[in-house]
């Protein structure tokens, strides 16, 4: 996204997504922070924690305190498919939660980039303690525009969307 | 441990723990899987999916089908603490359930060597679908002869089993 | 940079250089190549060489072909000092070169991020192939303001371009 | 190679080699060392320098003294060709030598997986710094029964040794 179109997505938004590739885009930051959005801003693949609440610290130091951090799959030496190329770290949610108050979400779909796996990687999400899950869904999958091996259809959702409620409740958390 | 005291240990032990630096000890897997003895290979911190299934071939073609796969942490360019050295690899669990039939454990005292994460990933491994979480315990951790950093107490021990308890019941799984 | 400098900058500068961290500011770089100046674009540390390609491409189809690619260290599991985050790809060379004629350079500085290491690896990125080495110099490094442990001096600098032009005649190519 | 062996290689060995794999087999390590033979102990891809010289230690402690290191590439997250896994690590030879005396040797073969490259890394581990490079040569590569990818023939090897030769003279060391 340019610069230029920064007003338009804040009158329709409710929260500004910054790609994972624009993680250390600091201009950028600062200015999507200007807008007093809440803003979602995604872990580049290649970056440690540090860097990550580094570039948060961009948008927090303009007034805007409404970031959440999150985690969509860091680069590793060994995947376990060819087509996926990144790795959820879910470690990253209690280190996070030791040094931030930030929230943190977790996104299986980027991550796995394997629809099979996004359920197992979604619940071991909320059971890391994560204040959210992002999950892509399609009406129809496997004839998605982009990236047709990764999203869940809305059947798997509703049953996804249960078994995340039943985790969260078992460890005491309020679920809305 | 020398392949000459593998008798001796097949006496006593339940089960017998290839550590994840001897997991491409070929020769020694070969040793030890003639035991007959459940074998619990540790996947090494530099390894992928392949080169771990790779490794529990040499026990399975000696006739010793009760191999079980231990995932205790990678290597990966960014860790979260300067004494962390791992990152748990929960993708790792989808992974090998969509490609072996062997039971996966997660151990997340070695994979974090910290604490306070221990249950935040025990939990994630739990919902991940292992089979299994191996948890390092001492009745007095601060004072552990090594890594003192890394194992809970009794306390958290039981608090713990119950809230993993409590998350496989609400997946709907059978707990002992 | 914000975008607003880009004019000012392009008035004095020979070669616009794009840091690691904006390699994938895929409007900045489109800014930036509109100047017709020369372009070196530094990898991503997290990247691979495709994402580095497809980076360059923001420039090429502007028609500014004056583009550098320039090597400064990866990300990877395992540096050699704690105070070393990189990791300096020097088979990379060989790699970008097998899949296009653009340029490229090797930045062992950024990469090392160690004085005593800078000779070695800028001679090994002379001997790999590489059509440059961009070294960082200051005239008393110990009180260099920013990474006082990476710049040589200029005594040290003279010494290791002589050697670098000796390791180039020795292997034909032909130097200014 | 089992322990049996041992006695048998180390009767018409010249140099005993411990493969990556075996790099942590540390019996193996000891039973080879006390043949007082020449061993050279490659780097598991997935170790870092200080896990490496802790192996070596296991030679050195029986006594053994004639340990040469041999870096043959890393697990990295990200590679050139989908064919090569691993990255050479040429920044290992001054952090190597920067702590041990110890005499290391550079693979190019096996880390780059891949004919083309092999040169290029060659000249680059001798510019390096490196006591010796190792390569695999074979008459007839792409015949060859194992790796076919890998191996350089012998016309190559012959005029990739004159291109050595001549860097290393050009840095002033002495060539047998």
């Amino acid at each position: 996204m340019e610069e230029k179109f920064i007003p338009l997505v804040a009158e329709v938004a409710d929260i500004i997504q910054i790609g994972s590739r624009n993680m250390q885009n600091y201009p950028f930051l600062t200015a999507v922070a200007k807008t007093g959005k809440p803003i979602m801003l995604k872990r580049h693949y290649g970056s440690s924690l540090r860097d990550w609440l580094g570039a948060a610290e961009y948008i927090l130091v303009e007034g805007n305190e409404k970031v959440i951090l999150c985690e969509r799959g860091v680069s590793v030496p060994h995947t376990h498919r060819s087509t996926s190329r990144f790795l959820l770290d879910l470690q990253v949610v209690p280190a996070a939660k030791e040094v931030t108050h930030l929230p943190i979400v977790v996104d299986p779909s980027h991550a796995t980039f394997w629809r099979p796996w996004v359920r197992s990687m979604a619940l071991a999400g909320v059971a890391s303690g994560a204040d959210g899950i992002m999950l892509e869904v399609h009406p129809d999958p496997p004839n998605a525009a982009v990236d047709p091996l990764q999203p869940i259809d809305f059947k798997e959702f509703e049953k996804l969307c249960k078994s995340m409620d039943d985790v969260a409740k078992a460890l005491g958390r309020n679920v809305l």
